[in-house]
């Protein structure tokens, strides 16, 4: 699923790495089933259905894959890394799941954070003593650090986004008279045409629309006058784009431009903080002391940031109380916002990757409100 | 998200109708985030993320929907029905979810079957004393008998894909000489052109790789000569379509048209065979009687067919087992396969509604082994 990034020489030194940290964090087994755990691990992607696929990784045994039988024709075998235990339509692939657990003795089982609730009700009848805690306190801090492929990946994903900020900014994507909806669809499509395998979303906001951050585009015609926000992403290659720029259509207010100043100030800054070392809640309040500064604080609500990499969002969060020190390799979003209810709302986003030499953006086309 | 299906009172019916089966089922508190349920309930898609959105659904008291508040501006609200939390980006929603959970004094808890475990496993910490149970219990018999919206939704949903296979059929969809993937992304693309807000998956699998029934569309280059089985479906107006056909290039040879005759003839005496008060398993031995008795039997490696509607897969399920009766309303594939590993594979399906009136297929389209 991810071509050229991968091999399994990659994989068993994850393998590696996540059984140090089992033991680290005293993990006996770990499950993992749907989500990107799975696949940053061994390579496959459970499908998101009823039939249960659970790799079972003992700290200290080796890792089994139980998967539906008519599904097992799909995964690339790793017998270095696991072995398959295929389970026919009549079977009990929670009762498989439970005696691999309990058959090294385990006490603390991490699950997979999204793998289906279901999944882990079921365990719970089984496995009544174990202690259960969340796959991300093991994978957490491997996944978060990209290596060098890795980001290459998310460099390309950027790049890809960027070209299409670029028309939007060119003028080549029409909004006037057309819906929200509309211009979402025609960014996906765009995002597929980029090369990315899949569109994560696609926000189109006009207006006062773009005062809701996670707005759902629809029948609002876009018009003359307006601010448009658009934020946008996909997954090429395994790994995740998400880029926000806002275009108006016209001259804007000057009130409007000025709040705008405020926020590109407020991102660059921010996005200059990001150095090794620097606590993640300071990246975020670099930005909110700018907005709050200038008198728009309470308008800015939410986080500056999430990480990035396989999961659209993932550790590190750029958040308020994460005190986590940035290091090399830390992917994550860098985007503020202003959002005053009922009038408009605007929003700057760039993907970040700390390294030893500086912030190194995934994101490069114009950060200015082009006029169009 | 289902406009045009659902209204105010219809969600009002229908939480009225939850609250009667959890106290069947002595559930206290139902918990419905991410997945399914929650459109179905409440009109309103949780976003798949790690902001926590969670309806607590008390059996005798209001529901609340704890919702991230820069994304409580999506919801629409229905006072009638819930009432909002929104909570900001410091604190602790699991916190502010357990709190409503001891409040009414719960002591069995169910929980969506597609929400996240990291969610449940951070319940369990703050709520020791619960027992869970999966939402399916209380809202699967619900859901199961589609209303006449509902069918009217499947039935559309299943015209649209009909004029693919049709268009499949007719050699208007290029096979020699392009890849599985190529073929996948032509049908996803019609599959939005014929009106589906998404594609679910297109399965694309020639020759021998049509013997893995959920084969990942790849580089393959299809020939001449070939069996093709395309496995396709999508979301329109939040329900489902899924179909299968098969289509050779060049003529057949007679062993895989004989087998292609006893595969039309399990599927067509399985269809018939879906009245209603017939136990789902019987719809299973239908299809699989006729394929055993032709000497096809270990070539048939799953169950007969899935429940359909909102989610792709849902109850009732076809497989031997499941006693189930089948009622009026309810909606399931009838999709039985030959897979002969390392030849070929072949499967049929359409979905079927059962009603007072006998089966009512949504999928009329030829069913016979077209020569393309």
């Amino acid at each position: 699923m991810s071509p050229g990034i991968t091999s399994t020489e990659v994989f068993a030194q994850r393998m590696a790495r996540t059984r140090e940290a089992m033991a680290e964090r005293g993990v006996d087994v770990l499950l993992l089933s749907v989500g990107l755990d799975l696949p940053w691990l061994v390579g496959y992607h459970a499908m998101p259905l009823e039939r249960l696929t659970m790799l079972v990784v003992p700290r200290e045994a080796p890792a089994t894959l139980v998967i539906p039988r008519l599904e097992a024709p799909r995964v690339v075998e790793r017998p270095e890394i696991f072995s398959m235990l295929p389970w026919n339509e009549t079977d009990d692939p929670i009762a498989v799941t439970a005696r691999l657990v309990t058959g090294v003795g385990a006490r603390t089982v991490a699950v997979g954070d999204q793998m289906w609730a279901r999944f882990l009700v079921d365990l719970l009848a089984h496995l009544p003593a174990v202690s259960w805690v969340r796959s991300v306190e093991v994978l957490g801090p491997l996944r978060m650090r990209k290596d060098d492929a890795e980001i290459a990946a998310l460099r390309a994903a950027g790049a890809a986004v960027d070209r299409i900020a670029a028309q939007l900014q060119a003028g080549e994507i029409p909004l006037v008279g057309r819906t929200e909806a509309q211009v979402s669809a025609d960014l996906s499509a765009r995002i597929l045409a980029e090369g990315h395998d899949v569109v994560n979303f696609a926000i189109v906001a006009a207006g006062e629309n773009a005062a809701s951050p996670h707005h759902h585009p629809g029948s609002r015609v876009i018009r003359v006058g307006e601010i448009v926000l658009c934020d946008f992403g996909g997954t090429m290659n395994g790994y995740c784009s998400d880029i926000t720029r806002c275009v108006h259509i016209g001259t804007p207010s000057a009130d409007l431009a000025a709040a705008y100043a405020v926020l590109l100030e407020a991102q660059q800054t921010s996005v200059a903080s990001a150095v090794v070392g620097t606590p993640c809640e300071r990246v975020d309040a670099a930005a909110r002391d700018v907005i709050a500064a200038a008198g728009w604080g309470e308008y800015f609500v939410h986080r500056t940031g999430h990480g990035i990499g396989m999961d659209a969002h993932e550790d590190p969060y750029i958040v308020s109380g994460n005190t986590l020190p940035l290091a090399a390799g830390h992917a994550f979003s860098v985007e503020p916002g202003i959002y005053v209810p009922g009038k408009w709302g605007m929003r700057l986003e760039d993907i970040v990757v700390a390294s030893g030499d500086g912030p190194d953006p995934m994101n490069r086309v114009n950060h200015e409100l082009v006029i169009v």
